[in-house]
């Protein structure tokens, strides 16, 4: 066993390492790893944690033999430092630049910077491309959070794109960053937080006979609270634009409520039609307006398809988000159906904010009563506290018609949402005393009444005279759920500012230009795609010691 | 305005009250209702709350007037005992039973009762129907859970169906109990713990062209932990038994997740294709084995009517769940990509438990070491912990074929699932090193790999070569993770024993014949149907005073 305390090794250098010790005569099995507690860990599992390991850190590297002999071992570690040599040997054709700026000297029309340096020296490398202007693919891990939150907020100020960290792939125009898959060219633009869910679904696409135009990498934390989006809202903003892009795929684990707001905002703004798979989401319909929610990697790949084929652009109502009102006040929804209400209060929270319910729910606060709305506000009229001696609202109006002139006299509600669930023993004629109230109502005040009538053409009440009823007293009627909730986000979402300054739309049209840093396999497989890139032979200031990069730091502020 | 202390008042008679003094001259606005706490909120609301109102308290009836004059409100108070018996009054034609008992002599077939009493009343009155052999359609809201408990217990012991409380609607067999729409007679069996959940499904089914062989209400909270969702797995099990019903459509609030799992897996051995609707609950899938899930009431009318034309009957499938093996182990997931494995670990955790994670997720429990799995377990590899001075396991295949035996050498393990992501970037040939590792692990235990590749036939490493490795070294290899993992479940979920003793399936098969303990307009609606039914001229015990009602309670003891 050997500890090398502090300094840098190159990730493949040590793979190499471990691989050629495991190789030399006599030994049985070797590891090289940084000491982290989960490397100790997972070094032990394969009995590989000598007792005399002692207190090494994460900054100090392991390397462990297990050999037949003694001897054997002790020959093996005594090679160390000729192998870690041999590793760092990169064969050396061309000439190497040795820092960004002479990188850039050889590549002056470079836009990018792949950087996949170690963790703790990654957002140090990105902030230098950012100095030189250029775009960021950060596929390092292990940098915080406080980092990429820096990292994004100024490049956001510059117009710039950090795609990362842990950013494991993105797709420019044709062009593969980090890992990707070969897909055809078409029309599917992607934008996630998620690499193997990129890889997934632009692989689906190529099966399913589609192509992509880009596929926009965020790293895995870009719609967390802390740093809100920033890239996911760029790349939508950017495909939006992007003439090459008739249909969006986002892809992310599940956003926090208010993230997720801006973000479904943000897509409906784009005026494309946008496919959505949270991981682990309840998505609030099949389709909501010009946004469609998957359950599945293979399903998002198969909706983003169907659409492209079918044509629905969604582009005349792009034209129209132009010209768009504020959005016209509150929604107040005066339910009988108690799945109905809830439905809708599920979809409903992805894009109103605050919304009031007397329905337990993690998705709207509470009303401090039943009897007064608050904000946007959903009720189920049928639950137990509104029929304790009162017929069920089905059957009974007399409640939700109090009710519904009370809101509509509220100067502060725009829009009201009703059900009206028809068929045996319900109310004979509901049409007949909600329809007078809603002209009453909309005598005084510009309010819009929405419903939606359950019900087929056999029941008693009969469908068909009902909607007509509604509609000639001026409220606009659907006859599923799904549509009427997609009518009230598109009146009441509100809209979302894309992020100032724009990234230049060019960065997608021109041929990719990039620098490397960190795997250098990453700047040959660039190369192998037919773009220009540079590779720069890195190590980091200070040959790596914390407490040197420190005092370094110190200096440069 | 008069304080009514104690007593039973039916809530069509406070309605038809209500209305009529509303009608009378000079008054301008009236209410009665019982007065709780909300109900005192609304009748404020409405300007219908007096200050001398009191302490009147949730068994008092407050009836409450406005109207121009003192003269003509004290006039309308005056009247309110007429009007009280005037609306209780029945029109009387026919003889009508006062009690289930006298009307079960007059119909003996009887297989069920529709209770819709007053909350406070309807556990008692559907007791007496289970005393009596009947099935309950128990349409009551109000009733606590401990009740509901009860009965249910009760009712699966004795073979019997206590579908609510709470239970807005039911079909069986053509015929709609409570609330129901009329709907096409076909293959489209629903269970639901929604009533407009199912009126607005099975509506949506006959607009689409399709039928409904029956509608199972369960009751709002029959999914809850308390419930653990006895009625439905009973409905379950009826539709499985059902010849006329070929898809199963199950909807209901999202369930708790131990509640979710035994649903699920219920449902997976009835043998058919169910469609499952949990409102407000982050799909798996969109597919997963016989599983089909919807994210909205249209969407899995759609789902049900689609499979019905399909007729993907998953019948062969059905035969073999007879002779099902015991699940063979645990599963471990050794990922890669990071969503991926996400993407399994929410799926896999409606099936399976316990369920271990390096993944921080509500829907994993975390583990002691990231160098040991339990259980279950799903490894994300490719994250922050497993990568410091590590290269990433889609270069670096080391850390994984280590784990790979070392779960292999785990006498619990049974499954292994593990993918493989090609593309530029990536291992140059991923199936190379992991194929002799399968064969290897595979020589010393009976232990199944199932692997996803993720990639496309133009990727450097070749889709196809790559799996034909994986496949040729024993591996069941799938090309999307949806398959895969509805290969885990079918492999992995174990079974479910349905509840015993089953329900008479003859239940669903035969006219139904009905007792109605409520509502009369139920009784009546049933007898437009063309079904038996007798009305009940309840009235509640000792005049429902809840004291004497006590007292009763006591001595039945």
């Amino acid at each position: 066993m050997d500890v090398r305390p502090g300094g840098y090794y190159d990730s493949i250098v040590l793979m190499q390492l471990q691989a050629a010790l495991a190789d030399l005569p006599g030994v049985l099995d070797a590891g090289a790893a940084m000491a982290t507690a989960e490397n100790r860990a997972l070094l032990e599992a394969n009995g590989l944690l000598p007792d005399e390991v002692g207190d090494a850190g994460p900054s100090d590297l392991l390397i462990v033999v297990k050999a037949e002999t003694e001897k054997a071992a002790a020959e093996a570690i005594a090679r160390v430092d000729a192998l870690l040599v041999r590793g760092g040997d990169s064969g050396g054709e061309d000439y190497r630049p040795r820092s960004l700026e002479s990188a850039l000297k050889t590549l002056p029309g470079a836009r990018w910077a792949l950087v996949s340096v170690p963790g703790r020296f990654a957002a140090r490398v990105a902030g230098e491309a950012l100095d030189h202007g250029l775009n960021v693919f950060l596929y390092s891990d292990n940098v915080s959070v406080a980092d990429e939150v820096a990292l994004k907020t100024r490049a956001v100020k510059e117009g710039l794109l950090v795609m990362g960290p842990d950013c494991g792939t993105a797709s420019i125009g044709g062009f593969g960053f980090g890992f990707a898959n070969r897909v055809r060219r078409g029309p599917v633009g992607l934008v996630g937080a998620s690499g193997t869910g990129l890889q997934a679904i632009t692989s689906h696409v190529h099966a399913l006979g589609g192509g992509v135009s880009h596929a926009i990498g965020t790293g895995g934390r870009d719609l967390d609270a802390q740093v809100g989006a920033l890239t996911c809202r760029q790349g939508l903003d950017l495909l939006a634009r992007d003439d090459g892009t008739e249909v969006i795929v986002l892809v992310s684990k599940p956003p926090v409520p208010e993230v997720a707001r801006s973000v479904l905002r943000a897509a409906w703004g784009t005026g494309k039609p946008v496919v959505v798979h949270f991981v682990g989401f309840a998505p609030p319909a099949r389709r909501l307006g010009p946004l469609y929610f998957a359950t599945s990697l293979p399903e998002a790949a198969w909706m983003a398809v169907e659409l492209t084929k079918s044509g629905k652009k969604e582009k005349a109502r792009s034209a129209g988000t132009a010209e768009r009102r504020s959005a016209p006040g509150y929604l107040r929804g005066l339910f009988a159906g108690g799945t109905l209400a809830s439905e809708s209060l599920l979809a409903l929270a992805n894009f109103l904010d605050p919304l009031h319910s007397n329905i337990k729910s993690d998705a709207a606060r509470p009303l401090e009563t039943v009897a007064r709305s608050e904000a946007h506000t959903i009720l189920d009229l049928g639950a137990d506290e509104y029929t304790v001696g009162r017929l069920h609202p089905m059957i009974d109006s007399d409640m939700r018609l109090r009710r519904m002139a009370q809101e509509a006299a509220d100067p502060g509600v725009g829009l009201i949402l009703l059900d009206v669930v028809l068929g045996d023993g319900a109310h004979p004629d509901p049409a007949g005393e909600l329809a007078p109230a809603i002209v009453e109502a909309r005598r005084s005040r510009e309010v819009e009444f929405v419903v939606v009538v359950v019900g087929t053409d056999e029941d008693p009440q009969g469908l068909e005279s009902q909607v007509e009823a509604l509609t000639g007293a001026g409220a606009t009627v659907f006859e599923d759920l799904t549509s009427a909730l997609g009518h009230v986000v598109d009146r009441l979402r509100g809209s979302v500012a894309p992020l100032e300054p724009a990234v230049d739309a060019e960065l997608l049209a021109v041929p990719v230009v990039a620098v490397n840093v960190g795997l250098e396999s990453f700047a040959a497989s660039l190369k192998d795609q037919g773009a220009e890139a540079v590779h720069v032979e890195w190590r980091p200031p200070a040959g790596g010691d914390d407490r040197l990069l420190a005092i370094l730091d110190k200096l440069r502020r």
